[in-house]
C-alpha cells in the first residue's frame, strides 16, 4: 500500500491494447461462478476456465459472472472476446493502478472502483481494484484475488431477500458498488478511531514517535482521497443515465450512493484538517518543553553562578585579604547568599517561570 | 460531539433500504403530536404510536406531525407505509449521522438539517438531526429526542400570530429551517466571544493551554462548516422552486434563510482564519519568550564566567606566584573584574538586550 | 469593529419579518430630508417623521429620501408602509450585521452596503450600514447615524453640476455607491501606508509588538474583504440590467464601479500576501536572533570553561602535587590557557561565528 | 513601484469623470506624433498639441496616434471630445493606478495594459501604464512619458517591414501588445536569474539577508501577477471577436499572445512556488545552524562541569581529608578525570554529534 | 533543466513570426525520415534536406515526416513552405520552451508536447520539446534531437503488428503521444522510488542534506506539473473531435490517453502532499533533536552546578570557618552532595526526562 504507484514501465513500448497483469499476483487459481436469477428461479454454477463459451447465450433475466484472479491473461483475453469487449477494457482490468472510472461503451459500460481492505494489526489498509461490466441482462465483475465481501450480497440473491431477485443487472451492480461503499466507512471509522487515540495521546504525552504516526495518517487519508474522489464522478454518470443500462427505478438508490460518497469525502477532509490542526499543537508542545527546560536551567545557572562567583572569591589565596581575618565574615557570606539567592527566586517568581 | 464519525458498522453488509437506529437513545418515549390549522381553526392532539393509520385522511388546510425520537425503528416504519415514503428516506431518518440534503420525490420532499445545540458549561456543543418531509399539505419533522426549539413556532400557531395560519405547508417548513438556522447564530455568537476572550487572553498571557483550546475552537469550526455549508445548496434548491410543493409567496422568505446561511458560512471562515492567525501569534510569542529566557541565561553566565575564571586563578596553590605576595594585588582584581562586568553590560545594552 | 458578530440572539424565536434595531443605536435622532429635482428644478426640505404620508405622491422626475438613524423602529415601519416595502426588507434595513446584497422586488430595488469610516488616532475602522431603495423614480438611503459623507453629491445637486440632475434615480444610485466605494479607497490608502511603515519597522528593528500589529491588520484586511467581496456580486446584477429600473445610459458608470471594487479586491489580496511574507519575515527574524545570542554564550562558556578546570586544577590541596613546586609552571599554565583561548577564537572564525 | 497604491485620496468627493492626473508626473513635455500608411504610402509628423482637431478627418488606411506624457489633462480633455471618447474612458486614461482591462464602446474599444520596465543597478522593476483606443482604422495609444520599446515596431512601419504595413488597425494593436508581453518575459528572465543566484547562495551560505531579499521577490511576483493576470481577460475577449474592430486574421496572432500571457503566468506561479520552498529551506537551515550551536555548547560544559567538579573538591581547606595526603592520589585524580572525559565522548560519538 | 526559463530575450522587437532557434543545439545534423504505409505497403526512405519539395505529392494511406534536429531554421522554414504551415507555427516549433498546447488550423492541426528524460546518475530529468502537424492523411514530428523513443512504434509500422498499419494518421499522433506519455510514467515511477528512498532515511537517519534533497524533488515536481498539466487539455480537445483530422474510432484510445494524463496529475499531486508532509517531519525532527540535547546540558548542568558550589565553598580561605575543623564534616559533604545529586535525578525521572 505505501507505494504511490505500481510497475508500470514494463509496458513501455508495447503497442496499445497489449494485455499485461501489473500488480502481485494474489490468487494462485482464477474462479469464475456464474449467478443467474429472475425472481422466482436462481441458479449457482462455478464455470470451466478453458469452456468460456460455454456462458452465451444469457437468457433468463440477470447473470452475474464473478471472476476471482485476474493474472491469467488469456483467461480474460477470452472472456473479452466471449463478450465482445474492446481491447482497452481488457488492457484496464488487467491494470491494477488504475483511478476510479467509468466508460460507456455501445453495449456495455465498464466500472473500475478501488476496495479498500483495513489490516487492524499493522493498523494499514490495502487496495484491491475491482473492475465490474455492467451488460444488458448480466454483469461481469473482476476481483484481484478470492474474496468475501459480496457474500452477503450472495446470499441474498440465494434466497431473494430485498429486492436483488426482483429488478434488473443495475439494481446488483448498485448492490455490489454499495458494498464497496460501505467499507469506506468501516475503514473511515477505524481510522478516526485511532486518529482520536493519537489525538489524546498527543495532548497527554507527546512523543517524537507521534509526528511519525501523523504523517502515516496523512498517507492514508491521500490514499483514501485518490480512491474516492473520482468515485463521485462515477455515481454523477450513473445517476445521470446516461446509458440505457440504468433503469429510472435505480437511480434513486444510485442518488443515495452518491450520497454517501460525498460523506466519505467529506470526512476526510475533516480528518485531514484535525491533522494538521494536531501537527500544529505538536510542533508548539514541542516549543513549549523546549522553553520548560531552559527555564528550569536558566534558574539553576542564574542562582548559582554567582554564588560560585562569591566562594571563588574567598578561596583566592592573596596574602592580602583583610576579610578572610574578620571573625563574622563567613556568616555574612552566607548571609550575602541567601539573600542574593532569594532575590533571583522573587525575580523569577514574578516573571512567571514557576 | 467530538467523535468524527457515529458508527456505522453494524450496517455492512445488511441490504439497502435495511431500517437500523444510527446515533444514541436520546429519548425514553416516542411522542407523535398532531397540529392541524386553517387561518381560522386550530387543533392539536397527541397521537397514539399504535394507530398511525388514523392519521390519514388530511382534510383541512395545513397539517404538521411533529415526532420526537427516532429510535423505535418500528413506529418509523409504520408513519412510512402510512405516507408511502421511500425506503431509503425512512433509513436516512434512522441514521443521525447524515449530512445535510434535500431530495424530491414524486409526491413529497425530504430534508435533513443539523440542528447545533450549544452547552455553557462545557463550551461544547452538540448536533442533532432535524428531518423534515414536506407533501402537499403537511410536514413531518423527526427530532432525535424531546426539543423546546420549536415552541415558538408553534405558539404562534395556536395563537394565529405572523403568518403562519394564513400560510401553507411550505411556509411553515421555513419557519422551522428559520428556528434552526437562527439556532446557528446563536452558536456562533457565544463562540465568537469566546474566541474573543481568548484573543484577549493569548495576548495579555500566552500559556500552553492556549494551544489546545484553539485547537478546540478549530475543530467546532470543522463541525459546524460540515453543518451549514451543504445547507447552502438545500436552500438553493428550495429557492429555485424545483416542485410545485414550494409556492411563490415563499420564496422570498427562503431567499432571506438562504443570506442568512451564507452570512454563517462567511462568519464560519473568518474566524478559521482568525484562529490561524492566533496560532502564528501564539507560536510567535513562544519563540519571544524563549528569546527573553536565553537573553537572561547569557547575561548572566556571559558575566560571570570569566569573573569566577579570575578568582579560580588566584586560588591555585603554586609556590612561586608572585601576584599572590602584591600587597594591593586583592582591590586591583577587584577593579578588573567590576570592569570586566561594566564592559559586558554596555555590550548587552548596546545590542539592546535590555 | 473588533466583534466579529452583532448581538442577534434578541431575535431567536420571534416571527419571520419582525422587525427589532440590531446594532447600536448611533444617534440620537431620526432625520429625514427629501431632495427632489429636475434638470431645471431643485426642492429640498426636512420632512417630519409623524407624517411620511405626505411624502406621496412623487410627481416630479426624481427624489432622494435620506434617512440618518435607523435606531427608531416605528419610524422605518411607516416608511415601509407608505412605500410598499415587503416586511423582511425592513427587517434587513435594522439589521445592521448584514452582508452586503441586491434583491430584486416588483416595484423597487433593495441594496445594502458597507461604508468603512477609519479613525487616525486608533488606526481602526468602523463599519456602518447604507441599505438603498431605488425605485422608479426615487431613492431612499438608510444611515446609520448622521453622516458628512454624502456631501458632496447633494451640493452637486443642490448646484446642478455633473449629470446628476439631468438623469435618473439610478445614477444617483450609481453616485452614491461611488461614494461608498471611493471611501474603500482611502481606507485602503491609509493601511497600506501604516503596513509599509510597518514593513521599515520590521526589517530595521523587529519587536514582540510587530506580531501583534500584524495580526491587527490582518483582521482589518479580513473584515475589509468581508465587506468589498460581496460588492462584486451586487456590481454585477445591477450592470446586467435585471431590472427595468437601471437604465442603458447608467450601465456604463456601474461597470466602472464594478472595475473599482474588483481592483480594491485585488489590492486587499496582495496585502494580505505581504503581511504573510512580513509574518515569515518575522519568525525568521526572532530565530536570526536567538541564534545571535546562542552563539555568544557558547563562546564564552567554550573558552572560559575549559580555562576554568586548569585553574582548578591547580588550586587543589594535595600534598603530593609535584607542579605546584615548580618555579616556571605559573607562567607555563598561563601560556597553555592563552593557546586554548586563541585555538577556540580561531575555530569559531573558521565556523564564522564572528 | 514598492507602494501598492497610488494616492487616489484627491479623486473622492469629486463627480464621476472628473479628469484629474493620478500618478508621478514623469515627463516634461507632452508630444503627440501621428503615423499614417497603407501598403504603399507612410507619413509620420509631430501633432501641434493646441490643434488636435488637425487630426480629422483620417482618410487613408492606418493611423496611429502616440501620445508620450498623460499629465496635461486639457490635451487628454481635447482628444477625447476630437475623437468622442466617453469621460469615465478619459478617467482612466488619467489614472495610472488602473488594472490591465479591456471595454468595449461603441466605435472603438478602450485596452489598458502595464508596461513592466526592469531596472538593474537596483534590481528593481517599475510600472507603466499603457492604454490603448482601438478605432475602425486609427490606434490611439497613451504613454506615461517619452519610450523607446516601441520603435522597433515604428521602424518596421517606417521600412515596410513585415506584414504591419499590409493589415489594419488591429494588427498595430497586436504589435503593440506583442512588445509589452515580450518585455515581461525579459523581466522574468532577469528575476528568475536573479532567484537562482539567490537560491545558490542559500544553499552554500544562508544568511539573515536572505530572507529580506526572498521578501522582494515575493512582493515583485505579486505585482508581476497583478499586472499578467488580468491580460489573460483581456486577450480572452479580443480572441473571441466580440467586436468588428477585431478581424479574423488578426485573431490567430491574439491567439498566439494569448499563449504567451499564459505561459508568462505559470512561470510566474512557479517561480513563487520556488521561492516559498526555499523560505522552507533558509528556516531549516536556521534551526540546524542553531542545533550545531547548540551541540558544541552541550558537549564542552558536558565535558567540563564534572571536571570542574572533581578539582573543586580536591581544593576544599577541611583538615581532615585523607585523600590530600596519599602520595598517588594526584596521578588517580587525572586518571579518573581522562576516563570521565573519554566516556562522554564516545557518548556523542554514539549520539552521532560529531 | 534546472533553469526556469529559456534566454527569449533574444527575440524581442523582431516582428511577430521571425524565425529563431531558442534552446540548446542538441544535435549535429538535421535528419528528416519518411515513413510511408497503407495496410499491406511500407517503405522508409532518408529524405534529402535540400530537396524538401520532393515530399509532394503524399499519394498513399498514411505518411511521417519525422525531423530530428531543429536548429537549422532554413530547412523548417522550407518544410513550412511545402505543407502551408502558418508562420506562427513554425516559430512555435522553433521556439522549446513552450508549454504544451493544440491549435486548429483549416488544413492541419498543431500539437505540441514534453518529453522528459530521466538521467538516472544524476537523479535529474531533461525536458525535449515534441511538435506535431497532423494533416489529412500525413504526421510532422519535430524532435530536438536524435531520439530513440519512437522505435517500437517504427518496428509495429515496419513489421505490421498491431492496429497502427490498418489506421489513419490520426492513430498515428495517437501512438506517438501514447509514447510520450507512457515515459511520464517511467519518470514518476523512478522519482517516488527516490522519494521513498528520501522517506526511509528522513525517518531512520534525518540530516541537514534531507532538506536540499527535498528541495530538488519539490521543483522537479514543479516541473513535471507543468508539462502534464496543459497536456490534459490537449487531450481533451482530442477527445472531443474538435476538427474532422480526428477519426471516430481513434477517440476513444484518446480517452484512455486522457485518463493516464489525469492519473499522472494526481500522482504528481500526491507526491507533492508527501514531499509536504515530509518537510514538516524533518522539521519537528530537528526540534525533537534540539530538545534532546538541551535536556543533556540542562541535567549535567543541574546535577553539578550545585555540588561546584558546595566544594567552592569549603575551598575558602576564612580562617575563622568552624566546619573546616570537624573530623567528620568532610563524609557528611560527600552525603549531601550524593543526596543533592539522587534529588535532582529523581525530579527528572518525573519529568520523563530519560
Amino acid at each position: 500500500m505505501n507505494k504511490t504507484m505500481k510497475k508500470k514501465s514494463v509496458k513501455t513500448g508495447l503497442p496499445p491494447g497489449s494485455l499485461i497483469h501489473i500488480g502481485e499476483k494474489k490468487n494462485k487459481d482464477v474462479q469464475i461462478r456464474l449467478f443467474s436469477y429472475t425472481e422466482d428461479n436462481f441458479e449457482e454454477k462455478l464455470i470451466d476456465i478453458n469452456k468460456l463459451s460455454q456462458l452465451l447465450p444469457l437468457k433468463s433475466k440477470v447473470h452475474w459472472i464473478e471472476v476471482e484472479g485476474i493474472h491469467d491473461v488469456d483467461i480474460i483475453k477470452n472472456l473479452g472476446e466471449v463478450f465482445g469487449l474492446h481491447p482497452l477494457v481488457l488492457e484496464d482490468i488487467l491494470n491494477t493502478d488504475h483511478r476510479p472510472k467509468i466508460e460507456n461503451y455501445e453495449n456495455y459500460t465498464y466500472i473500475v472502483a478501488k476496495l479498500l481492505l483495513y489490516y487492524k494489526k499493522e493498523s494499514e489498509f490495502s487496495t484491491e481494484q475491482e473492475s465490474f461490466i455492467l451488460g444488458e441482462n448480466y454483469i461481469i465483475s473482476f476481483s484481484e484475488r478470492k474474496t468475501e465481501i459480496y457474500s452477503n450480497v450472495k446470499e441474498r440473491i440465494r434466497q431473494g431477500v430485498g429486492h436483488t431477485r426482483k429488478m434488473g443487472a443495475d439494481y446488483l451492480l448498485y448492490s455490489l458498488l454499495d458494498v464497496i461503499v460501505d467499507n469506506y466507512f468501516n475503514v473511515l471509522e477505524r481510522l478516526s478511531e485511532e486518529i482520536e487515540l493519537a489525538e489524546d495521546e498527543l495532548i497527554s504525552n507527546p512523543s517524537p514517535e507521534t509526528i511519525k504516526v501523523l504523517h502515516k495518517f496523512k498517507r492514508q487519508m491521500l490514499y483514501m482521497h485518490k480512491a474516492v474522489w473520482p468515485l463521485r464522478e462515477v455515481m454523477g454518470v450513473l445517476e445521470r443515465n446516461e446509458t440505457t443500462l440504468m433503469k429510472e427505478a435505480t437511480s434513486i438508490y444510485i442518488r443515495d450512493l452518491y450520497d454517501h460518497v460525498i460523506q466519505i469525502m467529506e470526512t476526510v477532509e475533516t480528518l485531514r484538517d484535525i491533522l494538521s490542526s494536531m501537527l500544529d499543537m505538536y510542533l508548539s508542545s514541542i516549543s513549549n518543553r523546549m522553553n520548560e527546560v531552559m527555564k528550569i536551567l536558566t534558574m539553576i545557572a542564574t542562582i548559582f553562578i554567582p554564588l560560585t562567583f562569591i566562594v571563588g572569591l574567598y578561596g583566592m589565596n592573596f596574602r592580602y585579604m583583610p576579610e578572610l581575618n574578620w571573625p563574622f565574615m563567613y556568616p555574612v557570606v552566607w548571609v550575602i547568599m541567601i539573600s542574593i539567592a532569594v532575590l533571583m527566586l522573587s525575580f523569577f517568581k514574578k516573571k512567571k517561570w514557576w
